[in-house]
């Protein structure tokens, strides 16, 4: 078994969550092993080790979840990307729809200077909103180089969604 | 400057948030430094190497940021501490009183057993109620080892709410 299928191996499936007919990739198992937490920062890092990342900004909470320890591994800063009314000072933020109705995203607006190297960080990609979200929001005042998720949901649109032309990588596809 | 006089003088004062009269500490100030953040997480290493420790659990969402590259260093596991319906699978659970009202947080059922050793971390001990729900939420099911916070606001009587004999750690005293 590689990297990749360990790591795979550890997602627990639980059905109907959060609501009745979804099944919900549980990522707590693979938390929760000490192996595959490395594994999975260290294949983060093998990917981007080279790309000259400045910051990476994770997206609430569970993008804090793996974005942090890259950063710490890849020697750089960490910007959190949080929801509204969390940031305490003046923000810049980024609308995106929801099924029903609207969100938003919000970084510090004193967090990047342009040519900063970004890159963004979640938990999984699904149908993409958030996360198209978050490279617009980063590219309002830095260059975002790529965005990565543990795990992708094939078919839900989510990659089409990202129009930058950046990175985007996930580790675990179903 | 020692690392953790330099840790302090990343630490912003933000006047007046979340309301009028709070001086807030703001941390992403000190996780946007590469050098910050990688002195805090090697200061929290240094204290803990030689505890044994099986397990992180952080507290979300911040004790998330602290606790994932510890872990990462420590080469344990981590356990998310979540608020509410948060948590997929079936959950144990831990009430504390707020200002008015109440509110719990919870971890997944078959995520530890009595014998884990187990270090909880969250970025500020306050008034400590959600520190001392984390240490009894965790003698539920383990073993808590310790509690770590990069920050503690002194007087506010959060130390003295935690009553199980365990470490009690913060870098960065105000």
């Amino acid at each position: 078994m590689n990297n990749i299928e360990k790591i795979k191996s550890m997602i627990r499936d639980i059905p109907d969550f959060p609501k009745k007919g979804i099944l919900f990739k549980d990522i707590t198992t693979a938390l929760k092993d000490a192996d595959t937490l490395k594994i999975t920062i260290d294949e983060f890092y093998d990917i981007f080790k080279d790309e000259k990342i400045d910051y990476i900004a994770g997206i609430e909470s569970r993008g804090f979840i793996y974005g942090m320890p890259l950063a710490y591994k890849l020697n750089c800063g960490f910007i959190p990307i949080r929801k509204p009314n969390k940031l305490p000072a003046e923000v810049i933020s980024q609308e995106y729809e929801l099924e029903y109705g609207k969100d938003k995203i919000e970084i510090h607006k004193d967090a990047l200077k342009k040519d900063d190297r970004v890159l963004i960080v979640d938990d999984l990609l699904a149908t993409g909103g958030t996360a198209a979200a978050a490279v617009k929001l980063i590219s309002q005042v830095a260059t975002p180089v790529g965005i990565a998720f543990l795990i992708e949901l094939k078919g839900l649109g989510g990659r089409e969604k990202i129009k930058e032309d950046i990175k985007i990588v996930s580790l675990v596809k179903y």
